[in-house]
């Protein structure tokens, strides 16, 4: 699989998507225009607006509506990204300096609201009241997601269905939304379209999981974040669950979430963890998402659309940083 | 006029918007329950949804699209109160610590973000596209009122058209989306909806100029906040820019936003205000929008819910705090 293949099908229209997005930067007040820049130039992937689009070759060519949609979805993740920064306090993202970094705390605030009512007057273009609800359940989904991770950082003794329940509302919500708004807004048959929802909703799985598994072996470069940084902000993730379940008493994790000596307890809990089977562990449980994900596809027409869709889950999974 | 003519015609329907608004607290989280209890059973007037509600006797009774139009309205604003306290850093607010103040400037993040995302559930409640439409265009008439007051703090020498824009984008907007939007889902005739909007936007016209007359008389108890606070957040108002145009030059305000011997500056600028005609200049410009929103009501029949947004308006302009 070519990274490349992924965006084949859908190319004409993502150029569409960054001119829309490129529309939301261009503004009267030059200093709110640079840090648009800053966020939503971002070098991302464009994963959801691109599942977005694919699912949207399940119906009929919609562009006018379905290149909205897409773009109010990166929209909506973008100013996510910039609030969960200002909660999290982190400097660094992709190796390049945070909003609230770079400029200050509350002018990360203001941008986060205004790319939302962006993304909220981009989903009205849909001229769908269903995939305006289905974007207004989202956002309680990620909202609800972001404040379960909160109140259970540092906890130690989780287990792992509240794991899985989390960040199937803090990530897999929007990639479900972004494949069933596509084949919604195309006019898919029903079938069809919740079939993509539950492919979307796998995906983002895999997409948060293998996140949280590179959180503890990536290459630091790469990720542009230290290795191991959600342990340090309390976050506990598969591996750390699995951690855990098998230490469940003399833990270094234990140990760090109460704050002491923490750097000590850090490298040893990432050790223990390389010297498991734990991350390999955590990597099945991925591939099993992943193969629900190809599997929710089989109602599906055999299409370039849909070999994408299979490449965009195969990827997330093998995926370095 | 007496405060609680204002609410008679709508009394029961408010009840519905407490209740609606007390669920949105009911959470699972006993930390999150808290916070939301104390931001959003702040001793607020609930002007915008009664506003909506009464609107909304221009049409049919339709309780069940306009109880939960008005308690959106009422979600968004506070959801809006609470990320304006992290961006100004203030600490309290109708004399009662701010969220940010009282938790932390993250968890006063998320908890916007969740009532965001309550707002935007309950507005999709009304099941009408064109008032979700409104709802999204007033969030950016809001987020981009906030931005350009961001953006223009502490800027000498600015004009009184910028400062009527940008208050009709912060706060007018979304007293004429309560207005137009609770005619809208009661399905009222097309001419009354427009005059609605109309009385809506110049009653958060009145609103904001009060709020910013009563920043240089109030009653630092009643109002819960030091006098002066607007100068001292950099905030230009039509007070301040009164005197900016009287005095261009020696100017104690030119002198505050140098940020040399703050206290000594603000104490000549509010003298200078108060010992001038400013305060009753700004007063007669608010009676002007005072007077337009009630002409605005001239198409709608005399009925009580029309005779209690006349009252609003009255109540509005007389308040003290």
């Amino acid at each position: 699989m070519r990274v490349t293949s992924i965006y084949e099908p859908v190319q004409e229209q993502l150029a569409q998507v960054e001119e829309l997005i490129a529309s939301v930067q261009r503004i009267e007040f030059p200093w709110l225009e640079s840090m648009l820049a800053h966020v939503l130039s971002a070098p991302g992937k464009r994963l959801r607006p691109t599942v977005a689009l694919l699912a949207g070759h399940a119906g009929e060519d919609r562009s006018e509506l379905v290149v909205p949609l897409a773009a109010s979805i990166e929209l909506l993740h973008t100013a996510t990204l910039v609030h969960d920064d200002v909660i999290d306090g982190s400097d660094t993202r992709r190796g390049r300096p945070t909003a609230n970094a770079r400029f200050r705390n509350a002018a990360s605030v203001m941008l986060g609201d205004y790319m939302f009512a962006h993304a909220a007057n981009l989903i009205c273009r849909t001229e769908n009241l269903e995939v305006v609800k289905l974007f207004s359940r989202t956002l309680m989904a990620m909202a609800t997601g972001e404040l379960t991770q909160d109140m259970s950082a540092y906890q130690y003794g989780q287990d792992t269905m509240a794991y899985f329940h989390r960040i199937a509302g803090k990530t897999a919500s929007l990639f479900a939304t972004s494949a069933e708004g596509g084949a919604m807004v195309a006019g898919a048959p029903k079938e069809w379209v919740s079939a993509l929802r539950d492919y979307g909703e796998n995906l983002g799985m895999v997409f948060q999981i293998v996140d949280d598994i590179l959180d503890f072996c990536g290459d630091e470069a790469e990720l542009g974040k230290p290795i191991g940084s959600d342990l340090i902000q309390g976050t506990v993730t598969l591996p750390a669950l699995l951690l855990m379940e098998r230490q469940p008493d003399d833990n270094p994790i234990k140990k760090l979430f109460r704050n002491k000596r923490r750097q000590e307890h850090l490298d040893e809990a990432l050790a223990m963890i390389r010297d498991s089977d734990i991350l390999g562990e955590s990597r099945t449980v991925a591939r099993d998402f992943r193969d629900r994900a190809v599997a929710a596809l089989a109602p599906l027409p055999e299409t370039p659309a849909t070999a994408a869709l299979i490449d965009i889950v195969d990827y997330v999974l093998e995926r370095r940083s």
